[in-house]
């Protein structure tokens, strides 16, 4: 997307900056770093930080220019051209994720699910789940080039490398079990039991 | 559970060396941690490390007694006796939750769901979800200590108050904007969305 890569927690603040920016523009041609902090309460530091990771530094006793600052936080965050994800997988989950609009303040877009069975169906929301026949026309047809998969655990390696064969380079993954990947695509592994497990070993 | 607190990947972990010790002991009255790598593909270090934190060291030229392993094992995980977490919020990401079982891995049992309305109904896995009345009944009979929340943006705060008052001390969100709890109640707020862009960003 953009070869600055900022840290995770770093990147979840942007969209919430950018909902305040947008939120006081008609009205705040400059907005300074303090002003920021005080509204969001956050500290200024973080918030200098943040966002001199995606722009330039305000100017001194100006602030930042609040259109300039919008731009860069909308460029940066994808959000004038979405990037489009698949999920193989429709059970509970993987509906659950094709109909969640969250993924939007991060300019991603779940434009379809892929599961076995013969026939197109629609999701609550309206977004196709297409029969897995599909999978390779329609990833090559809109450049996918992150999947999510959501399938049981002895059909997530054969889902994996569908999804890396079809040019996909990001693969997102909730299958339990190891997942394997060529060096050039990136993996993430998501383990709800664990996580859960890890909170409830700090009580 | 324990006292203990080991690092969220070796936590991952245990839950495999245990399966693959279930899988040998009716063969194998000793293991060492060499074989134990083998098997599983890890490196010797790690699992020396891993299985250190839960139980002693090998003897050497012997190993392991598997048994005992299994049983340390099973203890720290707190196999013996699972504890119970509910979920509040019965849309497709909690009953996707309350039906997975993956949990049982890691001694933990979703116990059943809460959601509005006023009968209880049935998810596909046979667990119950209850209208909100019953739930201080349920936290109190059951001594519920782990809560997590599927419900949307401005419901959350109000239901991890609620979960609060009834002595919950784990609070596992979804939901998505800030939360803030006591002081002794720990609280991890996953951000499925920020996962996936964070995930993005490294293509």
């Amino acid at each position: 997307m953009n070869g600055v890569i900022v840290p995770k927690a770093t990147l979840g603040r942007l969209p919430i900056y950018l909902r305040y920016l947008k939120s006081i523009r008609a009205d705040s041609k400059n907005i300074s770093a303090t002003g920021i902090a005080k509204a969001l309460g956050y500290g200024e530091v973080q918030v200098r930080k943040d966002l001199g990771a995606v722009s330039g530094k305000g100017k001194p006793k100006v602030g930042y220019d609040t259109d300039d600052l919008i731009e860069r936080l909308d460029a940066y965050l994808g959000l004038n051209k979405s990037e489009q994800a698949i999920i193989v997988g429709a059970g509970k989950l993987g509906r659950a994720l094709l109909d969640y609009n969250g993924f939007s303040d991060f300019g991603l877009d779940i434009a379809a699910a892929f599961d076995t069975g013969d026939t197109t169906q629609i999701s609550e929301s309206g977004k196709p789940i297409y029969p897995m026949e599909e999978f390779d026309n329609f990833c090559y047809r809109h450049a996918i080039r992150i999947g999510i998969i959501t399938v049981p655990r002895d059909a997530a390696q054969g889902v994996c490398d569908l999804m890396v064969k079809n040019n996909i380079s990001a693969v997102w993954s909730f299958a339990p079990g190891i997942l394997s990947v060529p060096d050039h695509v990136v993996l993430r592994q998501e383990n709800l039991a664990l996580s859960l497990a890890y909170l409830t070993k700090q009580i």
